[in-house]
């Protein structure tokens, strides 16, 4: 009978083992797992640590019983795989439990362990908890129940951010120490900008540029000699993938660390796969490979090693890494590229900022949300997007992974047809309206300026001109900006300074309607892409990226 | 200078003169509506009318005045073009105030001339209200204010409901009449029955197969003869397109009736366009002509007919035609084709349905949906799916019709990287699931079966298997389903019939596995598409289509 091992029994390991079994009901199929648990829901420790999600039987999705008797699964847990011998195709096992040790011969193995947190060398460090086990929520959750009253995340990632909510939610005072300018790696800095103003509107401190030197008894350092309460000291500061036992057997590694694969999933051993955080994926845009710790692209390549196992015809696109985090009132998502990437990368792009609406304005409810796209500045594909706010960034972000996964160029954004009624969006929806900003560039050669472009411009001799109204320009406008409201243009236009201008309104749009008129005129426009409220966000970040300035 | 004149200044109308007016800033462009409104928010009528939108200057997005101070536009409400003089390219034009006669030269001509309720020829007609234009929600409104405690909406489409919500959610008594054995009519029967359980659960009484003969006084009289208690009758039944002033000028029309055009939606005549609800579209699945009165096809319409006019490229594709609607509680949604006009036009379809949670099931607040998705049966490709639930309806729906704008295959769709986070959806979001469900089919090949077609394969000797647990199959079952408990299958091969098979679960996720498990044991099986749950709905839709039933 064929025998497949997989190593590792939590999202990729159970898909990879459970989809297996469908294919093959008479295969020999064993899961061995480090952990006591197999197959539970690690995206909702952060809320089971902060009591959103109440009983911790809800995170147990499977248990070794119920595998057994629905798939006839044979899952040990506590069970530790110490080398693979991949002449013999024999693992060496020990049961953590007894401290037996025994041999398991495979036909397939599958690799799916996961991957660590990294764990800084600071003195003191030992205290610090980690959050990737259930374990390890129930040392978080104890620790809140038992009285902790300060609490300091170290890392303002999307575990940290979502630790550092439930926590201060939880009524602790809670402190969040970024190495980086920002939080979110992700987001571009500008994008981000909000998402610091929503921890601070919630109490949470926000120490950026800062590094944690020392764990103390009650208190962690900072590199400034600065002292933080924590009663618990909590680190998220990223993963790394666990390749001992892949390392270990002489199987490839990629660049970034990770196993490396092939589109099947397989490894440089034809006999084994690997799937999950542990593996390098090729990311879609740029063909880079990549590591993309997520549930989701775990799950999917488990059940293709499993495929290709069967026999079945796999083949694994180029991810597009896309992730999205509850930060307070604020949802938070991405997918693709973002700039700072794209800039690296040395790779051209165009970029895009709108400020549109949840759904209609004239329906209650509507909630505000901010919109980055980057595409193609030759064929317009799309590269990647981002957005921040309210309810619907969800559906807006899935929309635009479909249209990025499809290969959709940006000003074909604006023929798709979405839902639309007054509770859910917009006669043009916001991805209509990134399509409408993008055909505007392409068919009409609208020109546009980035936030942190305008110095330099105006530096070079451009005039600002601010087409909002005049109670808008008194509340807060760009240095040196002439106000000349649109609806005063027609009428005004003689005072238009004769020079090459930058126009701007509050998101971009009416700057769109004066950039046509102003061009029909005569002038050389450039319209502030994303309006004052990009610039502000921008030049916010700008200011927190500062030293000393959290 | 260029003369462009649009008749009629609501959606396509306006949005054809305002990106007119950005692509020629010199241009002369004149905009003449027949009402005293343009740019009103059709769809938040019924809103207005049920108090949801307090203010009735929320409607009014533009005014005459504001347009003219902004975009330099000449705009005339309550002015009616007569007739159209294609030869020397002249309207005759009546003021409606003053009952001045007047004509207008032209060099682009766009019509927007819209859709116009469909008033049956009943008796005592003239007291039924319907809602198109501001004016009708004022007076809707004033019904529901002078006291109205019964209203009968008569056709159960989207604004029908949508007026059936709002005056119920304002006390009064009300009853829907549809001709139909269901309400709704893009979805297909299976997937409105869980829309009349939520009117029947809200008060509202549903009169389906039903038709009004008579109204009355205070009442409405039905085809049998039952009266109906009806302060106020509205209708809402349906539009059709206003071709009077196209047909008399001799222009081109549709099989549908609608205002035939070319991929620039330019008429027979090559200066003049027509846009919007007037307008027949070409069916995206199909290529058949057809009507899609919505407003955001309206808007884009009318934005490429300006981009036509001013010698830009435009290549308006199919239409997919997607529509979203609140009922109380329930979001529905639905784009692409449905299996009813996919069978009219005797093009082959698979059929796919499921009833996913609209997050992870172990983060609190997650809502039932269920979504069906029609595919080619050859390639895959979609071609429509719909969805009926609560929160994250309109995100899949989004999702699907730009998958299906994309031309992706339906196996694609568990590719599709969607953001996961626990109260966002799950590692397999719902859409995702629809993809594999598709690769079980293609790849694998799983058997699925449809509720309707249970009985004929029962009567042909096949057994039915219920897997779910002895609790589920006690509280309602398919009639002489034998009940075995996935979890007790391997168990107890032994008692499994050995004939043709149709197993079921409550929605057809563990039916799968217990497919896959009898397949490997030899037996030849068909699992039941979307399990118990949609052959519970359809069964009742079925019933609710039995004349008398209603």
């Amino acid at each position: 009978m064929v025998r497949t091992i997989v190593v590792g029994g939590v999202a990729g390991g159970m898909s990879a083992a459970t989809r297996l079994r469908r294919l093959a009901s008479g295969a020999e199929i064993v899961v061995l797992e480090r952990g006591p648990e197999v197959s539970y829901a690690n995206c909702g420790l952060p809320y089971y640590a902060g009591g959103v999600i109440e009983r911790r039987d809800d995170l147990l999705l499977q248990t070794p019983q119920s595998l057994h008797t629905r798939f006839g699964l044979d899952v040990r847990v506590r069970t530790e795989v110490l080398a693979i011998d991949r002449e013999t195709r024999r693992l060496r096992v020990r049961d953590l439990v007894t401290g037996r040790e025994y041999d398991e011969g495979y036909d397939h193995l599958v690799l799916s362990p996961g991957a660590a947190p990294v764990v800084p060398e600071l003195p003191g460090v030992e205290r610090a908890l980690t959050l990737r086990t259930v374990a390890e929520a129930d040392r978080l959750a104890a620790a809140v129940r038992g009285g902790a009253r300060t609490a300091v995340v170290v890392g303002g990632g999307f575990i940290g951010l979502e630790v550092a909510e439930n926590l201060a939610r939880r009524g602790l005072t809670v402190a969040v120490v970024e190495r980086d300018a920002q939080v979110l790696a992700p987001l571009d800095p500008e994008m981000a900008a909000p998402v610091h103003a929503e921890l601070a509107a919630n109490g949470v401190a926000l120490h950026l540029g800062a590094t944690v030197t020392k764990v103390l008894a009650d208190v962690v350092e900072l590199h400034d000699g600065r002292l933080l309460d924590a009663d618990l000291v909590l680190l998220a500061i990223g993963v790394r993938p666990e390749t001992d036992l892949a390392s270990g057997a002489g199987l490839k590694l990629g660049p970034r660390g990770g196993i490396a694969v092939d589109e099947t999933m397989r490894t440089s051993d034809p006999h084994i796969y690997a799937v999950g955080d542990a593996v390098e994926k090729v990311d879609r845009v740029g063909g880079a490979p990549s590591l993309i710790p997520l549930a989701n692209s775990a799950n999917r390549q488990g059940r293709l090693a499993a495929d290709a196992i069967a026999g079945l015809p796999v083949r694994l696109g180029g991810r597009i890494g896309t992730a999205i985090v509850q930060v307070f009132g604020l949802t938070v998502a991405t997918t693709g590229a973002n700039e700072k990437r794209l800039r690296a990368a040395g790779r051209p792009y165009r970029v895009i900022h709108t400020h549109p609406a949840s759904h209609a304005g004239y329906y209650p409810g509507a909630e505000p949300m901010s919109l980055k796209l980057l595409l193609d500045p030759d064929d317009a594909t799309l590269l990647g997007a981002q957005a921040v706010g309210g309810a619907g960034v969800d559906k807006r972000i899935d929309v635009l992974a479909t249209a990025l996964y499809a290969g959709l160029r940006a000003d074909e954004l604006a023929d798709l047809e979405l839902g639309y009624a007054p509770a859910f969006g917009s006669a043009k929806d916001p991805v209509n309206m990134l399509g409408y900003i993008a055909g505007n560039q392409l068919s009409d050669g609208e020109q546009s300026i980035q936030w942190h472009e305008v110095a330099a411009a105006v530096e070079a001799g451009a005039a600002l001109l601010d087409v909002r109204t005049a109670a808008e320009y008194a509340a807060g406008h760009l240095p040196g900006a002439i106000s000349l409201p649109l609806d005063e243009l027609r009428e005004r236009m003689a005072e238009v300074p004769d020079r090459a201008l930058i126009v701007y309104c509050q998101v971009g749009q009416r700057g769109h309607t004066a950039t046509a008129l102003l061009t029909g005129h005569g002038y050389r426009v450039h319209n502030l892409d994303g309006g004052y409220r990009t610039w502000k966000a921008g030049t916010a970040s700008v200011q927190s990226a500062r030293p000393g300035a959290a």
